[in-house]
């Protein structure tokens, strides 16, 4: 995909390296960050601006780190790459839109089927030991990878027609982000992948059957209700995706103690406010979806069933034959089954409660 | 409780007033926070040490931040006055436990009964509004607030006896974290307050009844568990509890734009890595609870509505006559609304799923 249109071709002023590795302390460095999303999404994109000016803040502008939409310096999908040869010295993405390159990249993000939720996943990066594993499997492709925001649970999409049964799937192109593809493949859907940018246009096209971005609000700005009716729940292939933000690991490697502390802590503000953002936005996007006609629909039981099969099957075919694969597997999927069975005491009594209460009008 | 207790009968050295407020840029800052919390409870406390580091790390050591246990330099619900008054820079505690000063402080960190869950708070506080809400609010007592923490929904507690009716929780003397016993004592039991580090003693020498302070973890480590069997859920009083940083107005400042910058990161990483070490340390304390013959018990219905009924009496009640209090909340119980609408699609539908794939022994 660089190879077509790599930064080094379209940049306007591309750094030949990152900065010099000295150590740098209170001095000017200047980074490029590249993200994987267009500027209209303001809550995915936001997080690279939530971080950059995290960073400007804490360094009086000495730490200035530019920040660039898809497409703008770098291809939305080239921005992995573009970041590895420090092409660019920061990506905002996710890494499972990069499971070509090696399948456990998926579980780097938390971004496959049936996965940890999004508080679950901040809770496996943070304290659980996934940071170790995920940077350990990073730093083989020379990024340091950082929590750069999470998704929550997703919504499953936008389909033109009702699903009642596994076999509505057949056949159906579906839009999907990242590694949901492996798995959708199973159940019979041909899933597409695409940037944000470019779904709606394949949907009115009719080039896909169905897609899937994030939530209400990011699809509402995609327009996704203008041309699918059903929108369904839950998207069990996205449950707590996190963005990433990598980092060239020579550029990191050169900044001081402090700056580097400054790319944590500015990482984990862009973190905590991304999913904040999205969960502050959503309900008034879903209430003026379903005000203008939206049909919203959870999947059956059987489709949660077959994909729930076909993606544990997956997941040890894998386990298999990729070793990187299975150390994180093993490791996250332990992680899960000790999580679930703890956010089904006091987390899911109290919220199934308080929804009932919603329901019978009483909040 | 405060009167008893103040921070300047008892504080060893409390420094006479701030740094002074001139503006400062990479110099030396030393500040004095004091939690509420004993040194013991890793998970509560850790969040002070985690927010000390990030500071100190971020500014190479010259912005230094001493971290005190209940107890230490001032006792542990002594710290809101003294941050108030300068006598200390900064606390770490929970503003609900403040409540009789304002019992709008309850609102200010989501303390209150049936509230916000601990992910809805975070999102209430970064991006829906909490934070002008509650800085406006906390301004009046000198202080500026910066969340630092969060629990997620509590468990209930710990019982002598089993809870069948609500008519078994007439008279029993109860303790519970701040604002829970103004609808405890609604529901005919004797709520008692007091820090973490005196609960098991009142326990054992049969003070109280029962006892709740937070969740597995931290309850093992108390030892609730050796004199009481029943372990109820969910913690209705305390469903996304946040720690709260409090800094002195005046010491706060004196900072330089950049150390302003670097303490809202570094108390926003402190909050991320809190909850996040929770989750990732309950699993295996309420497993070894359970191996140890603790009782699992949800709280009957009849109880959770009783007790919904209560606090929203109560919330009328405090609508009427405290016009801080409602300003707060009626914000934020609108904010709830939506909240719990959201969450009740793609959450609690993959949350629900996965917790029976659980059940099944499927994960």
């Amino acid at each position: 995909m660089l190879a077509a249109c790599g930064p080094r071709e379209q940049a306007a002023a591309p750094a030949a390296a990152p900065a010099a590795p000295a150590v740098i302390t209170g001095e000017t460095v200047r980074w490029r960050l590249a993200s994987t999303f267009p500027r209209a999404l303001d809550t995915i994109w936001g997080a690279a601006e939530v971080f950059a000016k995290a960073v400007s803040d804490a360094t009086g502008g000495k730490f200035q780190v530019s920040t660039h939409p898809a497409g703008e310096i770098v291809p939305a999908m080239g921005v992995f790459d573009a970041a590895q040869t420090g092409a660019i010295e920061a990506a905002h993405t996710a890494t499972y839109f990069f499971f070509g390159k090696d399948d456990a990249l998926a579980l780097a993000n938390g971004g496959i089927s049936f996965g940890l939720n999004g508080r679950q996943m901040t809770s496996w990066f943070f304290e659980g030991g996934g940071l170790a594993l995920s940077r350990e499997l990073l730093d083989t492709f020379n990024l340091v990878n950082f929590a750069c925001g999470n998704t929550g649970v997703q919504m499953g999409g936008w389909f033109r027609r009702e699903i009642r049964t596994p076999a509505d799937l057949q056949g159906l192109r579906f839009r999907a982000g990242g590694f949901a593809g492996r798995v959708l493949e199973r159940i019979g859907m041909v899933p597409l992948a695409m940037p944000a940018g470019e779904i709606y246009q394949a949907l009115e096209r009719g080039t896909v059957d169905g897609a899937e971005f994030v939530g209400p609000y990011d699809d509402e700005k995609l327009g996704f209700h203008r041309v699918a009716p059903f929108y369904y729940y839950p998207g069990f292939w996205e449950a707590g995706t996190q963005l990433d933000l990598l980092v060239n690991k020579t550029a990191f490697n050169a900044l001081s103690p402090e700056y580097k502390a400054i790319v944590n802590q500015a990482a984990t503000l862009a973190h905590t406010t991304m999913l904040a953002r999205y969960d502050a936005l959503n309900p008034a996007a879903l209430k003026r979806l379903v005000a203008g006609g939206t049909r919203l629909m959870p999947f059956p039981r059987a489709v949660m069933d077959t994909a729930f099969r076909a993606a544990h099957t997956l997941y040890e075919e894998l386990n298999a034959t990729n070793p990187r694969w299975k150390k994180l597997y093993d490791h996250q999927i332990a992680f899960r089954r000790d999580q679930v069975l703890w956010h089904g005491l006091a987390e899911a009594s109290f919220d199934s409660y308080m929804q009932l209460q919603g329901r019978n009008n009483r909040l």
